[in-house]
């Protein structure tokens, strides 16, 4: 039996792993939290540092300024296959709250589950830095051009100038994607779709001035009680988000792919058992697998107002905050889903309330065709390396940036990514399973060599 | 024309008002926030200045301890009358949210008022140094025991087995408090009831850690929303609160009284025009006097969860937390509604969520006599003092020591303040009145000797 090329490359991911991993952790050390401005000498240094690493494995590597966070920006000329643009993030989610972190978030360390398996345990384990790095290595059959930016956590807000701008510097056949997760800890998956996203912060003012309770409870509006009824309307009892127009563009799953999705027998034991919970909370009559990939949603992700510190405090504060978001499908138009939801808050509040916003951002939900050249080669080689047939899914989050992708520089993404839903992503105690990281390096070998071919 | 021996206390406290000012200005430099276990050093430094005041003033006094923040006791033999026990409080409200203040809290100043007039700024201006220190003079014609008590802002939690433990040392005819307001900033008043009040802390529990929206929104419960559910639930459309059995023990006021407040005539422009609202949000068909004193009210007085950083960050969180008090009339029972709430609280929320109660404490509404001894010669002095006939109210707020003075130690309090409804207690730039400050002190001179006559 003769040895492939590949066969020499994924034993040398093999030997290299310790490597590989002190690598990761180097970069897992930076506290690269891109959302809060205190840390941006902090993003910087992420950059530099994979500026720095990249070089050391043999590409021409630079940190770009993009009036935030630098973009990273490599190459590679590689071999005479397509040329390859491949995307990922170096910054991470805010570590909040810290004291349920066991460790501290950016000390990373291997940790031993219940069940023997090892995993790395730090802020950005997985989120992107882990996944980032398994695609970081020496040897490509293929020219590749590495963009790892700093902002996606905080919504890639300089990006996708920076890609307008940039167009020919990152000309390519294909994007590689590597921020998205495996249908489960056994099963590789292709992520196929992505929702789109529409965020804001808003709050309700009342009085001009905090209140003494004892004096005016009774008689005041208490912004509190305001807010809470604007949340309180978003669902409707039967799950749906009660906002006139928010379903504007939203389309039932073609029945083929519904047929598919009821035989991967997603049960709300699987999906919400690890985390304490048992009832699915969203549409009535829709599959858990539809609410969490195909159907738009609403949280809100933070809420404030008033006395928050210890003991007790009388008072009628004058405006209470939250941060909303929502997820987006098929056509739903970010702009008009935001302005929907402006109306409704303004027309539960009384007369004697006000809201403002801030902070909007938005981005439509994307469908990746079926038909891209590599989806075929790569679901071969992730079957290959798993010995597990890969599935082609839709995700719940977003990734904004592969719109800008398709529309400014003509290209298809291909979205392979090797976390698990238990990984704590934007989580205390964050982790990356030892496996995910190896076979996931592995997985990269492999989609590559198969594009090369 | 003679001059009475009042007469000469009198124009020595207009002499002595400057000297009175600094004594004050003393007593407010101390940030004697007594929620706040951060604050510890400053309650007891608070204690220690008014026991070396007051020995100044002639007083024997001491600071005892009472299991938390130290209270003040002083007595003065003072003349042939009855005995008098005076109730106030130095310790104050957290000062948050401080980059509201125009000055520094706990650096208090004269300010002038657009119409010219003289104002104290400072926490605890009012609420209730200022008026405490209306109290504190030299010269008494009637024996006098003072407690200055450290927890009236965190529920008075030790001062109730303080006095049930030293009941023949605070043995006294009378009660005397000072920690209450004007009907305006000309009418004097004396309050005749107090509402109750109950308070705790809660939240709403979900998934057993925070989740990421994209992976996890449109399966899984919110505690947020679940928390915005609970809150917008407590009120009905017709502003009531819609908890089972919250109303037991509340009745109509008697009809006479209820034609006095009307004829007061406290319309919403009056009551709510200063603080920038126009709606009472109170129970429909009420007046607006009985909403803010007859009436049983709740409120939310703070609320957090998830994230409330800088930026966005697309998380569910695990649990959201609230403040809630509850103002009490009438017969109603603080730990009926106590129970009635968390039976309330949990029959809104889905199975999956769960909640917990923290910090709860309650008091009873309490009315005073109308007959009491003392009560028509203090509104004699009063209406002397301001050359406007003193009224008789009721107060929104608690003072839950008041019911403990009846009940272990018999005596009935006598209600008497100077807060005005613009002094911002509990919220920044708190002030009183300088015209409050000095009229209050000839107020204090002339009721005492009205008693002692």
């Amino acid at each position: 039996m003769t040895t492939r090329p590949v066969d020499k490359v994924l034993a040398a991911v093999d030997s290299g792993l310790d490597q590989s991993l002190d690598r990761l952790f180097s970069l897992l050390r930076i506290p690269s939290i891109s959302t809060d401005s205190a840390f941006a000498k902090d993003c910087a240094a992420a950059a530099d540092w994979l500026v720095a690493d990249l070089k050391s494995l043999g590409f021409e590597a630079s940190a770009r300024a993009t009036g935030g966070h630098p973009a990273v920006v490599a190459k590679s000329a590689g071999g005479t296959g397509p040329h390859a643009l491949f995307y990922g993030h170096y910054d991470v989610q805010p570590v909040d709250p810290l004291d349920l972190w066991e460790t501290p978030p950016f000390e990373p360390r291997i940790a031993t589950a219940p069940d023997g398996s090892k995993r790395i345990v730090a802020r950005g384990a997985c989120d992107d830095k882990g996944q980032v790095m398994t695609f970081v290595t020496g040897s490509l059959p293929v020219g590749v051009t590495m963009l790892i930016e700093g902002e996606e956590e905080c919504g890639s807000k300089h990006l996708f100038d920076f890609v307008r701008a940039n167009k020919a510097d990152l000309a390519a056949d294909v994007a590689l994607v590597c921020d998205t997760g495996m249908w489960d800890a056994d099963t590789p998956a292709i992520t196929t779709s992505l929702r789109g996203i529409v965020s804001e912060e808003f709050k309700v003012v009342a009085a001009n001035r905090d209140l003494h309770s004892g004096m005016y409870g009774g008689a005041a509006a208490n912004p509190i009680h305001m807010l809470s009824r604007v949340i309180a309307s978003i669902h409707g009892t039967d799950g749906r988000i009660a906002i006139p127009g928010f379903y504007d563009g939203v389309e039932d799953l073609p029945a083929d792919i519904l047929a598919d999705w009821k035989g991967l027998n997603l049960t709300a034991e699987d999906y919400l058992g690890a985390i304490g919970l048992k009832h699915p909370i969203g549409e009535k009559g829709r599959l858990l697998i539809e609410m969490i990939s195909s159907r738009p949603t609403c949280d809100i992700n933070g809420i404030w107002g008033g006395y928050t510190g210890e003991g007790s405090k009388t008072v009628i504060p004058s405006e209470a905050w939250a941060k909303v978001t929502f997820r987006l499908v098929g056509r739903q138009n970010p702009v008009k889903v935001r302005d929907a939801f402006r109306a409704h808050v303004r027309s539960v509040l009384p007369d004697d309330c006000k809201a403002e916003f801030f902070g909007s951002r938005g981005s439509p939900a994307l469908a990746l065709p079926w038909d891209m050249p590599v989806l075929a080669k790569a679901r071969e080689a992730l079957t290959a390396e798993w010995n597990r047939k890969a599935v082609t899914i839709g995700s719940g989050g977003s990734i904004p940036i592969v719109g800008a992708f398709k529309d400014d520089l003509g290209l298809d993404s291909l979205l392979v990514g090797f976390g698990l839903e238990d990984d704590r992503v934007h989580s205390p105690n964050e982790k990356y399973d030892l496996k995910s990281f190896h076979k996931g390096i592995r997985s990269w070998v492999r989609i590559l060599d198969a594009i090369a071919a």
